[in-house]
């Protein structure tokens, strides 16, 4: 099975993530002492920064992910605010708590192409509860232009 | 720039896209007379079906597009339905207009892993109205049973 | 403070709640053995009809509930939408189970004058999980159009 | 038909309407020189200060909107966030432009009760496009916690 995953990328270990809290998972994800998941190399985006409840994630537009028309896939932008979403969830859980993504909701206010260069995807904790957790993302293009704005909410479990 | 999409992918000719209706595009894309786009052969997807205001997207859960967890990436989900909506909506278009995805909303239901098997995304128009449209999206795995709902805005435009 | 609900309307008493399914309840409101709560004697509208993961309610599109410009509020059409979606939610709940909306989606498809004559919302249960559900409902005009579309995530939860 | 309209409450004259731009007209509303719409009276609401893309609205949260378990029925913050909302993207438009909104999502993130207090929900322009506008809602309690969060997407038109 490993196999199948793209070359340099890997999954968390299970007894390595239940030792850490959410925040320190991140951290090691994003300083490169985790390798990253398969699904951010398929797409090539990368954690950027992570602080409790605030995490970017950076990816380069690029043509491996246009639609039939040219311009990026809009499922590659609600990739990146998931993950920047989730991500920030994932930095106020304590050690032995995992949540799940319940919903998704994206915006698009631009198109997006090659020529808008590097994307930034910011996520944001907006409540962190007990059973759930709110976040926001805001998607940017190399000119810091808004190109498109998500909302998730997350359901909070005890590993 | 073409050397940058994934290898059997393509884009759409302007001219080409512009002679048709929605409906004979999508059925080109389907029938293979057209190339996939290259996010379709990154994140391995294809059309499966194609009728006005119903299309069909199937795909093989794949651990390329796994999270750190071992699941796959909700952003993979939300291709799937984005596309699948989007592409049942531009059935619906006539010769000289298009379309762009205002906002997508999906709900998680179960995760997903490469045990799945083929993954079938069904998008359905709820309502085609002269500058906007509605559909409603709805991803099943092997065992047929839903594993997340999707719904979409796009704004209808003469191109 | 009961003084405060519009005339002829009530609480369900928590004791009652305690003891019925919530198909049980629903069917009581739904058949007058409890009073309409307050919002709806406000609002106006009513329980028409409760089945197992369906629940449709009725209201006439009144002058009540305009916007500025004439038509009725969006908010009306969300309320409409939300109530047949929780009650359904609701009738698939075991007695000693409660459920809280955690999120509502709408989408506005026509506007609604007092010319649009009885609104019907159907609510059905798109999946009742052990932690979750989610419905889908629909508004329809008095000649039968779709005019609103909505989609809610319910928390469920032990009373 | 305007003896159906709550005392003191009233529309906007279609030609006042169309010789403003937003800004002047919800200012209008927020003054008092105008009327508060029908919904504003029935449900106890109002416009507490406008500027260009950002609306608040105030309410005292009351019985008359519970639902039957004794807690605001969450059809009144979908209410009270799509009216700040709009009214926020009202604020953008110029004499002559007009809105519609195509859709609304609400998560909520506490129940609301007569305890509560003055609710008072922030509405504000995240993008203001030729086309289309998108805007965020947030609404507090009278302790200023954040007690539901919204968006929506409304499509502009010449009046």
């Amino acid at each position: 099975m490993d196999a199948l995953y793209p070359p340099g990328s890997g999954l968390a270990p299970p007894e390595l993530l239940a030792s850490l809290s959410g925040l320190e998972f991140m951290q090691r994800l994003c300083s490169g002492a985790l390798p990253p998941p398969p699904i951010a190399v398929t797409l090539q985006f990368g954690i950027a920064s992570v602080e409790r409840g605030h995490v970017v994630v950076t990816s380069r537009a690029g043509a491996h992910a246009y639609n039939p028309m040219g311009t990026l896939h809009g499922g590659y932008a609600a990739t990146l605010l998931d993950t920047c979403m989730g991500c920030a969830v994932m930095t106020t859980l304590e050690r032995g708590s995992l949540y799940t993504t319940l919903e998704l909701k994206v915006n698009y206010l631009r198109a997006l192409t090659h020529d808008s260069g590097e994307l930034r995807a910011v996520g944001r904790v907006l409540h962190a509860g007990r059973r759930t957790a709110l976040a926001e993302g805001r998607l940017f293009d190399a000119a810091n232009r808004l190109v498109a704005h998500g909302t998730t909410t997350c359901l909070v479990y005890a590993a």
